[in-house]
This record gives structure tokens, C-alpha cells and sequence, in this order.
């Protein structure tokens, strides 16, 4: 043994742990040198400032005049106002309220039945969340059986009324959406309400509205008489909205341990608010992805939860660290091109697919292990002598870790005590605001997505496009090419060409002959 | 309109379509210029012919000595012996046949009914091919209901066999490991007999091994007589044994068309035995990872299937890619840390996710869009008046490579005319070339996986140690540092702290007190 051994020192002097919640981060496996946190320590106590000001009320998303709140949602005592501290609470206790009445048969489905199962309905911040915590939490024990729409695939969605199957009555459908505009969900929404009404069953009974008030959704759930609506306030972003009632309501009607779950993020909001950079986990969380890519994400950040029930996680982080810090431009309006690309799935599996690469391949990642030291809730089998399952996840683990390290692959690993609501939430609070801190060090808006807006609008105009060009077919009777129908109503001919491509697999009337080359594809409208 | 716009000009210029398949690549929108194709076109030849060789039989995989067969499986005429083409034949017929014996009632469940689920246990190249084939294709009409152990997380396989619930005594369990040395599946294994017994069932009916002749899984099953064993050829290496015994046996168990799917292989592969480049999708797809990617890497791969059934689709590119590419050496010994990241999920899902990032965050990937022309199988909701789900889904698909080459990032889009077994085959045949062609650009060898090895020593490391460190504990009576256990028996004590913080977690007999620092933790076992 050599206890003066560097490692061993390293790992000793950055080793953080808090002790009441049995978490801990080591990240003596980043190369950091000696004086990396001195020379930090100014921008990280900005960081930590702006972070102040933000819980305290401040206009932190400045391009969309929004405060950002999601930490009054844990401890609604930090709200800037009464009024705000009231609504957090008000929408909580209903919540809960709203689970029992349902769980109770106090409130019955549409066919007199009590509930079965649970649609959510949602997509990006409105079903990430809502999917990570029902399939990390899941149990035997769930109250409802749960499902999700969360694109407009109609085959995708058909897929789910397949599984959900003889159930549909008794299926409580949650829309979710913060500004009740967003296609996908409204898409969602039209294709469920059709099912219940093929069925013969009113829809309204059942249907329940998460969404921003006055909204267009809010409008149509009062017009139609849903069950019910819960509020999602302005200043919640979708992709910190799982402790809202986004991600609270679904998880309560599944049964699962909404308290738990809040305190374990308010736990950790509390540690790591302290502006001692080094005692401070989502700090350091912040300083050494900082450091792994040189301030302007040179490195991918590959999260490998050692845990079945994270196998989300990582899709969760993608959403939560992307969009928050994939940015053109800085507060000052500097080109930055900012961001972290994130990927994982969960060890050990990915041992047996991508790890070759880590170790092996082109260093330009970083891994996150996420250790929970306790394997199971229920006695495990034992199968070698006095060796369990969990000691093998273990130890592919801190041997994966090694054999990265063996090669200069750096690696932080956090470690976690057990796995459960209170832990799920205090590990989501800790990215959360290792992102706000990111965020401040580059300098960048981590609470806006502008560069979400581009690519719907373009949607839209492709179809307005269809509709135009569909317009174009039914008004010729000869085949036309996609130069020919541009021509005629004025648009791009590789655009048109795929519209009519798509619209020709999709509609009986349309007839499509391929050519040479594209520009001699033919399409033509059948009347008969 | 503007038709001699570059950009129709180009995306004509480099459309490749198959007629007959229905299929299409668009390489337009990677920057590559005109005289690319004159530069690459020796390495390009080289590498058909590599791949002719490959097909003809050849070592393609020295390290190992092992030739590569995969593209023998879905054109059994091609092997370089009769043996191996009857094989084959015997072993896909053999999978069908006992697939109508259990769907049939022939073969009946340790309980004596029918089988109505199965549970297939594998990890990595075990468990991707057959969880995304069972996700991809899932329909109502299912013979089976199916469930993966693909980890040795103790936790996750309970979540399972809770699933699973009282259905187990009807479950096929299929044990899939080519070595039959992998631990996680040797553990998935026992703890599904465990759970039989418990249930007083004899598990032998119900188990059927798909592993290399004579492996230690071979030698179990024989000696447990369970009720059938498939042959995993020597010359199929994991990542790429999806049509073998490994992916042909639960999806012919669920129901599938295993025809298809091979069909679709064949005809891909078919189509890209061509040594025109430029009628060559797999080698175009090669050539543009190669563009993008400086032939090293430099952008990583982003997979966006417009498809939920594709869902699963970049996590097996993630191996397929990554596990063959990500290398440390070429062939002629040189360092070339070698390697493409992979990542994604679904379109228009990813669009409310990470998307933002892609567009106005660091440039360091090129996307991947793969759309699917017919929307759906079955008739359509209509949501506003003439148009559909699958409408939006297109124009997201459209809007967003409009929006980021907008904004110069880069992105090929493949086109398939529908989903089903059929393309799904030819996709999957699709990336398997390219990967081949591209391992040749790069000159290594993409069928080994060395770096692998190293995680497992180190893993089987760690579990000695725990052997160890229970040992020294149990014999002495006081508190121990890791510092003094480690000094006992000669170890680390960086692991010796972790290792005793597993066992303490998950041991009631070990009590551990937290230090100030790690080398004041101690650690205590208890004789009462």
C-alpha cells in the first residue's frame, strides 16, 4: 500500500461529502492543477451572487422578462411575494388532493369506473421530467398504470392506445402545456379526445389541463368542461418544471412521494448555496465541466448512471443542459456558440457498447458515474460465495472508472446512498443549479431557447407549403414536376419536392413517378 | 422560385435513390466540395474491395483471427462454406420451427399452459438488437410479451420480475451470451431461476440458451436440461448479431417477420456491393462521417429518426458506431485514437429538447434525419382541415434541417418509404456497411473491442478486493480506517474506501462512521 500516493492524496483533498444526506462528489479524476479554484474564485462568486439574486426574485431571464423560480417550488418561504408563496402551495395541496379523490373513487371516470391507468400528455420540459420520475420511481404498488404521448407520430400514439387497450375509459388524460400552443401536444390532446369519442365515451370527464392560465389549452378544457386544470406559472421554464405541477401531478397520481421528492431537492438547494466554493457540490459540478472543456464545451459530458432506474437521467440532462446552455450569444451580445453535448444511458450496460470508445477512441468527453451505495431495497441473491449482484455493478464501475483513468479519460463520481424520491429530487437540484452556475461563468441567458422558435416556424411554412401545393395538384390534371409546381406558387423546388413526396405516401389521390433525377419526378392529383 | 438556386442544384446532384426500396439519401447538406469524391476515391476502392474480401470469407478481424460473417446470415449463399451455409439455414429454420411449437401450444410453460411472455437476458450486443426490434415492431397482435434483463442491477431485475408479475411460470427465458462468460447475464440468469424456485416451479422448461458451443452457458443448460440451445456463431461478433440466433429468436417468439427483416438486409446490402461511390448510400455515408468529421472524429453523430419506433434506433447506433470505430491503434500499430460519438433519440421530441443547442450552440456534430414517407399503417386523425399528425412531423423534420443549415451545421437525411420489419433490416444493413467502409478510411480494424477487457480485469479486481476487505474486517474487532485495512492487505486505499462503503451500505453488519476526511472514515464489522 502506499498511502502517500498522489491519487490517493488528490482524491482525499477534493473529496466533498455531506454528510446528512449521504452524498458525496469526488472529482480528484478531472485534471484539474492545484490553483484552478483560486483562479475561479472570482467568477464563481459572481456566479453564486447572480444565483442569489435569482431565488430572491430577480429578473433572470432577461431577454423574456421572466423571473425564474423553480427553487421557491421546494420552499415556497424563499418566494419574493405572498402572492406567488400562496400559489405554490395552493397548486400543491390540490394536487395531492386531486390524487386521493382519484385514488379514493371520489372522483370516477368517465365510464363510472375508478382509474386505471394515466395519459400524459406533453413533450419536451412537459414529459421529461414526468417520464423520469415514473419510470425511476416506478413500483407494484403504483396507484395508475402510466403512459405518454410526446410527439405527433400519429403511429406512435396509436401504438400507446394499443397498450392502454381495453383501459381507455378508465384512463385519467393530463395535458400538458405551458403556453397551450405547442402542436405536438395539441396534436396529442385531438387524437385521445377521438378515441374516447370512437369508443362512445365522453372525454371531458377525464381529461385534466396543466397549462399556463388563459391559454389556448385553458380555454378549451373550461369550454369543454374537463375534470380539471392546474395553473403553470410564468416563471417556471419547461425544462425546470418537474417540481411544478408538470412533473408533481402525474407523480402524485401515480402514488408516488411528491414531499419526499421536494425535500430532497430543497435539501440540496440549501447545500449548496453556500458561496465556499469547495464545500459548495453543484459549484464544483459547475468548475469541472468548466474546466473539461476549456470554458466553451470542448468536451461531451457522458453521464453513466450505475442504476436501471437513471436510465433517463441522462435524456433528462441532455434537455436540462443543452437548452439551457446551447447559446449563440452572451449577456453582452458576444458571439459565443456556447453548450455541453450530453449523452448516457446507465452502466453496465453501456460498458458493453460505447465504453470501447471512451477508453479507447477520441478523448473528447468527460464520464459522470453516478453510484448509489445501497444496490437494492429488497435482500439480494447471492450468487458466488458472500458476492451479490450489486457488488459487481459496483465493481464494473470503479473499474471502468480506473481503466478511463489508466488512459487520461477524466471522470467526476457522484455517490449516492440509496435510490429513492428524496434522493431523485436532491440529484435534479444539483444539476439544476450546477446549470445556473455554468450559465453565469459563461456568461450566457441558461433560462431562454431561441433557437427553438427557427425551426417551428420553418415547420410552419412547410405546411403552409403543403397546403399550397396541395391546392396546385388539385387544380391540374396533367403530371407535374416539383420545378413545375414551385414555378406555379412561388416556393423552393427542393421544398416542394418533399412536400409532394410526403404527400403522395400519404394520400391515395396522389400519384408520384419517379425519375432520373428529382427535378424529373412526376406527381399527379387523381380526380376519379 | 428560383430553380437554379445552388442548393437544388446540389441536393439533385447528390440525391441517391433506390427505386425499388423506396429509399433515398441526402447528402446536400454536408460542405463537402466537388472535388471530394476525386480525393477519396482510392481509399474508397480500397475499402469495397476490404469489404469484398470480408464477404468472401476472409480474416477480417486478425487480432482475434475471427473472419465476419454477418453478411452471410441474411444471404446464406454468400458464406465461403457449406457448412457454415448450413448453419445457417439450420439454425433460422430451427428458431422458426420451435417458434410455431410455443406460439402453437406444441411446447407448453413449466406450468403446462402456453407461454405468454418472455424474458430475454443479455447485455450490450445481447440486448440492444433484440430491444429495439422488440420496441420497433411491437404490435397488439404479439405472441409474447417481452422483457429485458440486459444489467446486473439487483433493483432493476425486481422492477422486472414485478412486471412480470404472476405471469412467470408462463415465461421463456432466453439467455443469450456468446462467450457465456458475462457476468451480468450469468447473474440475470440465476436470479430468474432464483425467482422460479421461489415460486416452486421448475425453471428448466422455460429456459433456452442462445451461446457459442461448448461455453460454460452451453455447459449449464445441457447439464440443467433446459428445454432448447441456439449456436452464436464464432464469426458473428455481438454488435453485429441482431440477424443472428441472438435477434431472430425473441423476434420470431414475439411474432415478428423474420423474413422480412433479413430481406431487407439483403437487399440493402445488395445495393451497396457497388463500387461507384456515387450509387453507394453505406459508402456515402461513410464519406460524409468522414467530411464532417475531418477523418477523426472532430463532430459527433446526432441520430434524429422522425419515428417513435425509432426510438431506440441511436442507442444501437451508439454501439454499432462507437464499439467498432472508437480504436486506439490502426492496423499498422499507429496511435490514431480513432472514434464518432453517437447520440439522439426521436424527432419532433428532441426539438423541445436539445435542439436549441444544435442550432445556436457549440458546432461540433452534424445530424443525422431519418424520415419515414408514409406517416402511419392505419387512417389518420384529421386535426385541421387537411392535414394530419404525420404532416407536422414532416414539416418538423423539414423546419429543422431548414433551421440549422441556416446556421451552417451540417446534416444527411435518409428517407424510407415506411416502417416495417422489412426497413428496419435495410437501415440497420445500411449502418453496418458504413461502418465497415468507414473502419477501412480509417485503417483499423472495427470488429475487435480490446479496450473492453480492461473495465472487466479491473471490475473482477475490485470483487477480489471486497473478498479481501470482508476478510479483515470480520477478523479484527476495533474501527479500521482504510488506510490500515489497506495497509493489511497491501491495497489501495482509495479503493479499499469505496469498497468498504458498498459493503457497509449493503451489509447490516458493517457499521461505518464518517470522518472529517476519508482516511478518518472507519469502518467496523459487528460479531453480534
Amino acid at each position: 500500500m502506499n498511502t502517500t500516493s498522489s491519487l490517493w492524496a488528490r482524491f482525499q483533498k477534493y473529496f466533498l461529502h455531506y454528510e446528512d444526506l449521504g452524498f458525496s462528489i469526488d472529482i480528484s479524476r478531472i485534471d484539474f492543477p492545484e490553483d484552478f479554484f483560486t483562479g475561479m474564485a472570482i467568477p464563481a462568486d459572481s456566479a453564486c451572487r447572480a444565483m442569489a439574486q435569482l431565488e430572491n426574485g430577480a429578473i433572470a431571464n432577461p431577454d423574456e422578462n421572466r423571473m425564474v423560480g423553480h427553487y421557491w417550488l421546494r420552499n415556497p418561504g424563499l418566494a419574493p411575494t405572498e402572492a406567488i408563496r400562496d400559489e405554490i402551495n395552493a397548486t400543491r395541496d390540490a394536487i395531492v388532493a386531486f390524487a386521493k379523490e382519484v385514488h379514493g373513487g371520489t372522483i370516477l371516470a368517465t365510464t363510472g369506473r375508478t382509474f386505471s391507468d394515466l395519459l400524459v400528455i406533453g413533450i419536451g420540459g412537459s414529459a421529461l421530467g414526468p417520464q423520469l420520475v415514473a419510470d425511476a420511481l416506478w413500483s407494484q404498488a403504483d396507484a395508475l398504470r402510466v403512459h405518454f404521448f410526446d410527439n405527433t407520430d400519429p403511429d406512435g400514439m396509436d401504438k400507446v392506445l394499443a397498450q392502454i387497450g381495453s383501459n381507455l375509459g378508465q384512463t385519467l388524460v393530463v395535458v400538458i402545456s405551458k403556453s397551450g400552443g405547442t402542436k405536438e401536444s395539441r396534436n396529442g390532446m385531438l387524437v385521445a379526445q377521438a378515441a374516447f369519442t370512437r369508443e362512445g365515451l365522453a372525454f371531458a370527464p377525464n381529461f385534466v389541463a396543466v397549462t399556463g392560465k388563459d391559454s389556448d389549452l385553458d380555454k378549451v378544457a373550461t369550454a369543454e368542461v374537463w375534470l380539471r386544470r392546474f395553473p403553470m406559472f410564468d416563471w417556471i421554464g419547461g425544462r425546470t418544471s418537474i417540481m411544478s405541477a408538470v412533473g408533481l401531478l402525474p407523480m402524485a397520481l401515480q402514488g408516488l412521494d411528491v414531499s419526499s421528492f421536494l425535500a430532497g431537492a430543497a435539501a440540496m438547494d440549501e447545500k449548496t448555496r453556500t458561496d465556499d466554493i469547495r464545500l459548495n457540490a453543484a459549484m464544483l459540478l459547475a468548475l469541472m465541466w468548466w474546466y473539461a472543456g476549456q470554458g466553451r464545451g470542448a468536451k461531451d459530458m457522458v453521464v453513466l448512471p450505475y442504476k436501471d432506474r437513471l436510465l433517463l437521467f441522462s435524456r433528462y440532462l441532455q434537455q436540462l443542459v443543452m437548452e439551457s446552455l446551447g447559446k449563440e450569444f452572451d449577456l453582452d451580445g458576444k458571439t459565443v456558440n456556447q453548450g455541453i453535448a450530453v449523452y448516457g444511458n446507465k452502466g453496465s450496460t453501456d460498458q458493453h457498447a460505447y465504453v470501447q470508445q471512451l477508453r479507447d477512441g477520441v478523448n473528447n468527453f468527460f464520464a459522470t458515474f453516478i453510484e448509489v451505495r445501497k444496490s437494492s431495497p429488497s435482500p439480494q441473491l447471492e450468487v458466488e460465495a458472500g458476492v451479490y449482484p450489486g457488488d459487481y455493478l459496483q465493481g464494473f464501475l470503479r473499474g471502468t472508472r480506473t481503466a478511463l483513468h489508466e488512459k487520461g479519460r477524466e471522470s467526476i463520481t457522484i455517490s449516492i446512498p440509496e435510490f429513492n424520491a428524496f434522493q431523485l429530487g436532491a440529484l435534479i437540484a444539483l444539476y439544476e443549479r450546477a446549470v445556473g452556475f455554468y450559465g453565469s461563468l459563461a456568461n450566457i441567458n441558461a433560462y431562454h431557447q431561441p433557437g427553438v422558435e427557427a425551426g417551428k416556424k420553418a415547420a410552419t411554412a412547410i405546411l403552409t407549403l403543403q397546403g399550397h401545393v396541395l391546392l396546385h395538384m388539385h387544380a391540374t390534371t396533367s403530371p407535374q414536376t416539383s420545378e413545375e409546381i414551385a414555378l406555379a406558387i412561388n416556393a423552393d423546388p427542393e421544398e416542394v419536392f418533399h412536400v409532394a413526396r410526403h404527400l403522395a405516401a400519404n394520400n391515395p389521390k396522389i400519384h408520384h413517378v419517379s425519375g432520373r433525377s428529382p427535378s424529373l419526378d412526376t406527381f399527379t392529383f387523381s380526380h376519379s
